[in-house]
């Protein structure tokens, strides 16, 4: 007799349909954060929710979340909603809710696409081999990072108070235990960088993002050659100002396919 | 006598009252684009349709806005929600709608900054004064460019067909005739680029912004400081794949304040 068990990942994101374009979902244990979820997993979610709509046309183009309230442990719904579909692209809202109230607004774009001139203009930042560089096991309790496999190359957490001129942080990840690359797991690997503030001041402070957009590069074929290997992560803050700071980041395969770029606004105190 | 005529750009995003959160407006001719209105007045029109709000808090943090089919000459609607307030922030969701349907959906998040470690990691690109830079008038029936004193430092508009390996541009840019600059103007603002592939590729081709992300890093105060001077505004790309590129932009005062990153993404044909 043969067992299989569903990697946590997809449990996570695991929907039930309530009807067309509803959803409901359970938080799991395995991907909470320090205040309900890991952003990226909810975001992973509202992709998978349009993913089933049966009026889907494209893949992802881009991404939208913003987290108005922590998810708290347990039952959460999602409503995705396509606004407008054009010959080649469609446009979606989503939203998130539980018992309390809305906790998370999306919008996402889905489209088609089609030949043309393209290049890569970004440069992959230099890095060794992920093999040659050694896994970090963060401090602390947060418990979704143990989902993933992290190799940091630049901006490792810091361990000890000493502030950084750089807010710039680059590792090697994958999903642990190896799991292929897909459009929900890329949306949550945007957000698997820890607060910019920390690696700035040299310690843990209150901090969470508030709003988070991805834009996809690539089409589910090109997405699907990564398999399970590792992408070099990077991401940098332009300016920390008065509560809020923004952090831009690039997702690359080790092949030197940009797969994504991502934004995000984040809250913090100090 | 006296006559005051109020600024293009505030009749442009000039709303009637439809009851709370629900406001009419009107396209206007001098913010024409190729197609529809300048994207940048709709960002603008909706920011001013929350800030007009009874019960908003705070001030810009981040916008999302997505353009989901071209505003067609004459009337729309503009709808605005808060979702959820919390103690120092709020965030909401719009919709721009016409007779035809939606054609813009939006969220912003609106907050209260406070006293906070802060820092502008980024660097302002060299530029000369603007006064010594050459200003540019565009070529072609583009309106809405005449709203605003451009003068390129890097990157201006193709005017032969030469490819470009660089797709960065950077420019002093202002509203024409001069207005003070607030949420709503910054808003436009970063939107004030012509795509990106035309410098890539040295000639204009079908391309528009499908999904347009600013994050403000200033509060009103500060950005009242700026009054009426240039602004410098430098945008690049980092990748073209298959029918969309991004862009990634920064709008600095000339005392070297960060005001606003931005980022969007396009769709273009060649």
């Amino acid at each position: 007799m043969t067992t299989t068990t569903a990697h946590a990942f997809d449990t996570a994101i695991s929907l039930t349909d309530n009807g067309i374009g509803h959803h409901s979902a359970q938080t799991t244990p395995e991907f909470a954060n320090m205040v309900g979820p890991f952003g990226g997993v909810t975001a992973a979610a509202i992709v998978r929710a349009i993913e089933q709509h049966p009026d889907r046309i494209g893949e992802p183009v881009a991404l939208t979340v913003n987290y108005l309230a922590a998810v708290t442990d347990g039952d959460f719904d999602i409503a995705v909603r396509p606004v407008r579909t054009n010959r080649t692209n469609q446009h979606w809202t989503a939203e998130v809710t539980q018992e309390h109230g809305p906790t998370t607004t999306a919008t996402a774009v889905f489209g088609l696409r089609r030949d043309a001139w393209s290049d890569t203009e970004a440069t992959m930042p230099d890095a060794p081999d992920p093999e040659s560089v050694a896994h970090t096991t963060l401090p602390g309790p947060v418990p979704w990072m143990r989902n993933y496999d992290m190799h940091y190359v630049a901006g490792g957490v810091p361990t000890e108070p000493a502030e950084s001129a750089s807010s710039t942080t680059t590792l090697w990840v994958r999903q642990r235990p190896a799991r292929a690359l897909d459009f929900a797991a890329l949306s949550a690997l945007a957000d698997v960088f820890y607060p910019r503030v920390f690696l700035r001041r040299g310690r843990m402070l209150p901090a969470g993002t508030v709003s988070l957009t991805t834009y996809f590069h690539v089409d589910g074929t090109e997405l699907a050659a990564q398999g399970t290997d590792y992408v070099l992560a990077t991401a940098q803050a332009q300016r920390f100002a008065r509560g809020y700071f923004d952090q831009a980041a690039q997702i690359w395969g080790r092949d030197g396919t940009l797969l994504a770029t991502s934004h995000q606004i984040v809250y913090y105190k100090d």
